[in-house]
């Protein structure tokens, strides 16, 4: 007897028919003598209906009323499925985030669980019931509601499991686990059996989709594992744990690309202390999350800040250099759109020297153009042109024979 | 400078350009310097879309999360007024029922209002924001989500306008106001300036859906002058208000037409006391309303009970009776189901009689059969063929001279 978590994202329960196959999942789960707890997302599409009606209105309305909006979704989802499982004769109880305590701070949008109350799920779960809980919304203390960003219905479900000291947190998606690859890059990708909080925190960081980054910081805090695994099948997927000894035989763990990145170089900026400050800090004001930052050797008492941003902040960002250069009579700025970010992650780099140099071997042999280059105790990531991220990728995962049976385990 | 509390139904609210009207409304009544709650449904459509969501699972959900699912409706749409109102420059804030403080009882799908908190809403009404509150909501003592039944959110709307005493509570709607009768029955049918509390909870009792009983209930008891108009004009629609002294000269108010009505007869039923209790508590029980109600005189020893019920009871009405007349050893049961009732309203019928007897002259004239008849203070309601109704809505009206200038004071 154990309490699971388990997490639906919105393809696995985007029409009726699905919902009615996750309710016998769960069923099957505690029939199998298990405490249920059920987090859910919107049905697909649901949230882009939403933000498509808002859309008709503003480009910019108030946080507050987007939250109050979107977080109807997850509503939806959460008492269809209680109805479902009790018209299939189950009990079941569908909570919101105030009706179980789940409080935030007042970031809408993107706020950030402060703690969660259990008493109610608790009680609920000794009457025998499936909880059903609705993902990806909060409740500030002063009862407005809030919401954790896209994916945060993967938070709300870990952040659960960490307070009810739940054996596992199931993570159901759409594809059957993590992989040391993007698929779709790279056609020997492998599915990998277990990986450290660190790595996949990294690789999620990094452009991987499959976990919001926060559940797997609250998984690494709390030491919850994390079972990502297919709704559609019943195989095992990947667990996401603590960092084992065994773990620091691989190398390199999975090679992550971020093809939505663009590159933005201030020229000619004076070189003298504080500069860095003067660029970056109106960025961050702005809400820009500036990601790989070079500066290069100074000539003649000026040189060049060269810096990512997600490309979907580029104009924001591009305005704002602007703002910088005359600010501080710099000669102007360059823009590139159409970068990426290609990165290996894995603990064993810590003990294995040498995995950049034979990374960027592997990237010069393919005539392969490294524009900036950014490490970490635990990765290496490479700038490249868009159009070679997808042949970077593939040769990075060839050099660390990522698709041997060995790279799974 | 007054309180003014203006509730939206859904067909004034059923697309983004409709919200922008009504967005400029609100604007336009705080610029006259009026303190404003908007009370309102959901969009036109959305509550017919998850209902039927649910459709596809069971046709008997649990209450609870029925309601938990409905009751989105009305959220989407008080965020998307506040984002809209918010874009023009306004100051907005949605309200939920939890948030405002609206308790019901625990009753599903039919709560009834216990207690309004006005705290929060003064609050935001002193800085200038234009309240809007999910209408048709509440939340009971564990803090489930309730809803009031169809037609709830004019309840909301004047159980607030009670609550912070509001100079007005003004219903917009897709007619301009309350007419002497169904206009699509009768063509000269006038709208009514002025009509009594108790006149109009008679005729929304008896078929006319312009406002649900429950909110015309709170206005008598509170006080609350009630204005119903339309949200595509300007002009003055009809107010619903205490009796006056005057509205006593006007002998039939208006005529009503439920044409959704059934009759059943329990034949043969040993005529011996405590047999009407037989039969009407397990109706009753079953949540079934008994209308009309007649029995006939005793025919050694044994007599006929007959009833009418809302055509959609009629199935559950049906089966329960023939388990009637098996344990109460009747001869059986004869249904009709398509039967209407047509019923005259006004509080003049008080002080002027022969009021019944022109009514039953001028059905007769018009060679109309009365199946049954049934009669309060202020109301005669005549059950007839449903293919006699329109009919004998356009005799009564005019027999009482409905059409005229008079009638519509």
């Amino acid at each position: 007897m154990s309490l699971v978590v388990q997490k639906y994202g919105g393809t696995s329960i985007r029409d009726i028919e699905r919902i009615k196959a996750v309710a016998h999942r769960c069923l099957a789960t505690q029939q199998k003598g298990h405490d249920l707890v059920v987090v859910l997302s919107a049905m697909a599409g649901e949230t882009n209906r939403l933000l498509e009606l808002a859309g008709q209105i503003t480009n910019s309305p108030e946080p507050r009323e987007m939250d109050m909006l979107i977080s109807t979704g997850e509503q939806v989802s959460i008492s269809l499925l209680a109805i479902t499982i009790q018209a299939l004769g189950g009990k079941a109880r569908s909570f919101l985030a105030d009706q179980m305590g789940m409080r935030t701070d007042n970031l809408y949008g993107k706020a950030r669980i402060l703690s969660v109350d259990d008493k109610k799920v608790r009680k609920a779960l000794e009457d025998g019931e499936v909880v059903i809980v609705a993902g990806f919304q909060g409740v500030d203390a002063e009862g407005n509601i809030t919401t954790l960003g896209r994916g945060g219905s993967d938070t709300t479900a870990v952040a659960l499991a960490a307070a009810l000291h739940a054996d596992v947190c199931e993570i159901y998606t759409d594809v059957d686990g993590i992989y040391t690859t993007d698929p779709s890059l790279c056609a020997d990708a492998k599915k990998i059996k277990r990986i450290a909080y660190e790595e996949m925190m990294e690789l999620a960081s990094l452009g991987a989709k499959i976990l919001q980054v926060r559940s797997v910081e609250f998984g690494m805090n709390y030491g919850v594992p994390i079972h990502v695994r297919s709704s559609f099948e019943e195989r095992e997927g990947s667990w996401v744990i603590p960092e084992e000894v065994s773990m620091e035989k691989v190398r390199v763990r999975g090679v992550a690309c971020d093809l939505k990145a663009a590159k933005i170089t201030i020229r000619g900026v004076p070189d003298i202390p504080g500069v860095a400050a003067k660029i970056f800090r109106p960025l961050a004001g702005a809400g820009i999350n500036v990601d790989v930052i070079i500066q290069n050797v100074s000539e003649g008492g000026v040189t060049d800040v060269t810096f990512t941003v997600s490309r979907e902040d580029l104009e924001l960002a591009r305005t704002i250099s602007q703002e910088i250069v005359e600010t501080m009579a710099a000669q102007g700025t360059r823009v590139d759109e159409r970068v990426a970010k290609v990165s290996l992650v894995g603990v064993g780099m810590r003990s294995h020297a040498g995995v950049a140099a034979q990374a960027f071997d592997a990237l010069a042999e393919a005539n392969i153009n490294i524009q900036m280059i950014s490490t970490s105790e635990i990765k290496i990531s490479c700038v490249v042109a868009e159009d070679d991220a997808p042949l970077a990728v593939q040769v990075l995962h060839g050099a660390f024979h990522l698709g041997s049976a060995e790279a799974a385990k």
